[in-house]
């Protein structure tokens, strides 16, 4: 069946839970089948990052002026740096048939959910689900307060969760990619995206 | 983490697409970890065919029994013969949290769905969503009235597709089983089923 327009797909989750290093095994998987779009930013290139690889460098005037034309699906500032996602790459890759992979922070997903409600939204969490349980039904070794900082943690994170549409945990990180791959697939399978592809296909012939 | 109570997976499409041939190669690979439940039927058993691997075989009497007892999730009478899925073995299975796999007919599905919602349910198309496309845009090798016969067919499974959640074309039996597998796969990953083992394993274990 010719392809209809292509999914977006979302990672994120709460900084330092591995998202850069899950996208990267995902990218040198050799039948990986999405595009991963790149973000922008004005901090400076770390050693070994290359421009229009790891990101697109830009000069705050540059970025400026891009969220001025309304050329950014999302941006945000962090310490002092813009960080965003190019609008017209998304929408192009996508118009094409292709699957597009964006890798960003919680607030920049909260953003694209907003223009985007269709896309897949994968939020990747830490695996304290699992730990968590294990700590609570303990074996006595944790001390109180360390019980109440993880059960505090984990409320975080459900909080953080509402706004996706799968949460995959990242207790070693092929076992994440291949639920990631799995979620992609179920994706495309879903009826509402193939009904609409075919419902477009049986309009204009109509037998009667 | 403490498995939830386990997924009932709903496998059904138009009669002739090869839900059985399917079902067969799913349960073939070592690695299937949910369970197959067998039907019951008042036909009698066909050569090779073994009681309580390929079905429950029962008596007439026997059968109605069950539908009085309201011990069956669905049934329906095709040819003289009742079919029916046995109700205790469904949820005593997804009590232990295993999932639960039933291969059954377009009716007896859409029974099922009325009764267990948040059921997965996969409808399994006949690989004419490719090839109709072909046919349509055509070598103008079809003549108007296979054309037209074939895109009534697709209309009525468009139809038939309604309730449920995903499509997987039979193009291939290794592919399908592959899409079957990846649904599974995302559907445990699904936030609101995560969320809620999440918040039930947070209640109890308040930190105020």
């Amino acid at each position: 069946m010719k392809k209809g327009r292509g999914l977006l797909i979302v990672l994120s989750g709460p900084s330092g839970v591995g998202k850069g290093t899950v996208r990267k095994e995902l990218f040198s998987q050799p039948d990986t089948n999405y595009e991963y779009s790149i973000s922008m930013t004005t901090r400076n290139p770390r050693e070994g990052e290359v421009d229009g690889k790891d990101y697109f460098f830009k000069k705050r005037e540059e970025f400026e002026q891009l969220i001025r034309e309304g050329r950014l699906l999302e941006h945000a500032e962090y310490v002092g740096n813009y960080y965003g996602t190019p609008l017209d790459y998304v929408n192009e890759t996508l118009d094409a048939g292709r699957d597009v992979f964006l890798e960003i922070e919680v607030v920049g997903a909260a953003k694209v959910r907003e223009k985007m409600p269709d896309g897949v939204f994968i939020f990747l969490a830490p695996p304290n689900l699992s730990e968590l349980e294990q700590r609570l039904i303990g074996r006595g070794t944790e001390s109180d307060e360390v019980i109440r900082n993880r059960i505090n943690k984990a409320k975080d994170e459900l909080e953080m969760m509402h706004l996706y549409d799968y949460v995959v945990e990242n207790d070693e990180v092929g076992r994440a990619c291949d639920r990631i791959n799995a979620i992609i697939t179920a994706e495309h399978c879903r009826r509402t995206r193939v009904e609409e592809r075919y419902k477009l296909m049986l309009e204009g012939n109509d037998p009667q």
